[in-house]
C-alpha cells in the first residue's frame, strides 16, 4: 500500500467546500488523517453524523497540530483571526492554504501570521452549489473544475507542486495566477453575477404591484435561474464583497454603464443594438459548453425529458 | 374513439414553442390535423424531418384555412402583419391565440385584424429553453408550468373555457389576467432577468483586462448560469423589449436603484445591509422549489452525483 500524499490534513471549516474536500480526499486516499474544525457544536455534530473526518475539534490549535496541510475553509472575513490563533501550533514544513473566493485580502490577512518554515499558498477552487453546511458536500464537486493557486513571490516550488498535485488528485485542473488578477477575473465570473442575482431577487421581493406569489408562479420565465445563486450562503458572500471591494466596484461600474446603453436602446426602439448584443452573447455560451464547464442539455437538464434529436 | 378537441389547429410559427405544442397535442390527441406555417423553406424542411405536423405551408392563408384554432408562435414583432395576412381566410367560430411573451402589444397589433365571429384570446405559456427551431421542441415543455390567458373584455366565455381546457391538456396550469398586469409581472419574472443576463455576458466579453478564455474557464463561479438564458433566440428577445418598453423600463429603474444601494453598501463596508439582503433572498428560492417551479437538486442537478443525504 502506498502512503497518502499527506499524513494529516486539517480542514479549518467544514461547510460545503471543506466537507467536499474531505470526501474527495477519501476518494483518492490523499490523507492519513482528516481533522475538522468548527466553532459551533451543532456543526461538529452534523459533521460527525456524516463521517467524513477522522477527528473533529472546536479548538483550532488542536485541529492543526501535526498537520502537513492546513486549509482555511470558513468565510474569508474570519481568516485573519483564525490564522493568528492557530499559527503557534503549526508544524515546520507544513503548507497553509485556503479556499477563499478572494485572494489579495487573504494574502493581506493571513500572510503576516505564517511562521518561518511554513509554506503559505492561497488557493481558490472554483466550484460550489447553492447549499451550505457539512451535509452538503460530495466528492465529485471539483471534478473538471478549475482551482487557482496564488503563491506569493519566493514560495517554495516543491510546496507549490505538492498543492497542485493535491488539487489534481481531487479532480481539478490547476492554474497559477497573481492574486490581484484573480480578484478581477472572479469579480466578473462570480462576484458581480452573484451580486446582480441577489439584487434582482430583492427587487422582485420589493415590488408593490407584483405579489410574491406571482413572482414564484411565473418564475420559469427566467427569474428562477437567478434565485439559485441568490440562495448561497449569506455570510460567505458578505465577506466576499467586503474583501474584494475595488475589483467588484470596477466591474459593477462597467456593468451599469452597459446596462444604461441597453436601457437607452429600449427607450428609443433601437432594435439593431439589441439584436447585435443578443447574437454576440451566444458565442460565449457555446465556448463554456465546449470547454466542459456547463451542461449542453437544454434548460440545464431540468425538463422531464430531453428533446428528440432531429 | 372520442373526437379531438379541435378538428384542425394551425401553428403560425414552428420554432421551440410551436413544435412543442405540436408534440403536446399529439401526446394528448387534441387535434385532428396539425398545420404548420413557416416563412423559410429550411424551417419547413426541418419541421418535415421531425414529423410533428400533418401539413406544412409557406402560405399562411393556406395554413389557417378551416382551422378551429390558430396560434401565432413567431417573434411578436411579426404578429400584426401575419394577422392582417391570414384574417380573410379565418373560419367563422375559430379561436385565434398566440404564445407571445408580451400581451398589450399583441392586443394592439392583432386585435384590429380579427373578423367578427372569430374569438381572439391572447395567451402566454411561461415555458421554454435556450434553444430554438423546430428540432428543439418536446411534448413535456409545458408540464407543470403556467399559461396566462388575457381575453379582451366581452370575449365569449365558452371560447375561453375551450382554450383553458386545451392548455390544461397540454400539461399547463392556467391563469386569467389583464394584459397590462401580465406585462408588468413578466417584466420582473422574465424580461429584465433576460436583459441583465445578456448585459453581463456582454460586459464580460468587452473587458480588456480579462480574456474570453478566462471568462470561459472560470465560469462555474456563477457566470455560466447567466449564459444559458443569454443564448436565447435574439429575434424573439429583441421583439419582447421593443414591445414591452414601459414595463421593462419601470422594473429596470427599480433594479438599478437597488443596485446603486448595494454598490454603496460595498463601498462603505456596510456588511449588515449585504447580509440582510442575502438572507431575505433565500426565502424566494424556497418558495419556487416548494411550488414545483424549479428543481430542488443542488446546482440544477448538473453535478455528476448528488450529495449524500445526512
Amino acid at each position: 500500500m502506498t502512503s497518502p500524499m499527506f499524513g494529516k490534513v486539517a480542514l479549518v471549516g467544514i461547510g460545503l467546500i471543506g466537507s467536499s474536500m474531505a470526501h474527495a480526499m477519501r476518494r483518492a486516499g490523499l490523507a492519513g488523517h482528516i481533522a475538522g474544525y468548527a466553532r459551533r457544536e451543532e456543526t461538529l455534530d452534523a459533521a460527525r453524523a456524516c463521517g467524513f473526518a477522522d477527528s473533529l475539534h472546536s479548538d483550532v490549535r488542536e485541529a492543526v497540530r501535526d498537520a502537513d496541510l492546513v486549509v482555511l475553509a470558513t468565510p474569508v472575513g474570519s481568516f485573519g483571526e483564525l490564522a493568528q490563533s492557530f499559527a503557534p501550533a503549526l508544524k515546520q514544513g507544513a503548507i497553509v492554504s485556503d479556499v477563499g473566493s478572494v485572494k489579495s485580502a487573504v494574502v493581506r490577512d493571513v500572510g503576516p501570521h505564517i511562521p518561518q518554515g511554513v509554506h503559505f499558498i492561497p488557493a481558490h477552487p472554483i466550484a460550489g452549489t447553492e447549499q451550505s453546511g457539512p451535509e452538503s458536500g460530495f466528492a465529485e464537486l471539483f471534478d473538471g473544475r478549475w482551482c487557482i493557486l496564488t503563491p506569493p513571490p519566493g514560495t517554495d516550488e516543491g510546496a507549490v507542486a505538492t498543492l497542485r498535485a493535491f488539487w489534481e488528485a481531487c479532480g481539478s485542473n490547476v492554474d497559477i495566477m497573481d492574486p490581484k488578477h484573480h480578484d478581477l477575473v472572479l469579480a466578473i465570473t462570480s462576484h458581480v453575477p452573484h451580486l446582480i442575482a441577489y439584487n434582482i431577487v430583492g427587487t422582485a421581493d420589493d415590488l408593490e404591484a407584483v405579489t410574491e406569489g406571482e413572482v414564484i408562479k411565473y418564475s420559469a420565465g427566467g427569474f428562477r435561474d437567478f434565485t439559485r445563486i441568490a440562495a448561497s450562503d449569506p455570510t460567505m458572500w458578505r465577506d466576499v464583497f467586503l474583501n474584494n471591494r475595488d475589483a467588484v466596484l470596477e466591474v459593477l461600474g462597467r456593468f451599469s454603464e452597459d446596462l444604461s446603453a441597453l436601457q437607452r436602446a429600449i427607450r428609443w426602439g433601437d432594435g439593431d443594438a439589441l439584436f447585435n448584443l443578443f447574437t454576440r452573447t451566444r458565442a460565449i455560451r457555446r465556448g463554456i459548453v465546449d470547454a466542459g464547464q456547463d451542461s449542453a442539455v437544454p434548460n440545464f437538464g431540468r425538463n422531464p425529458k430531453l428533446p428528440p434529436k432531429p
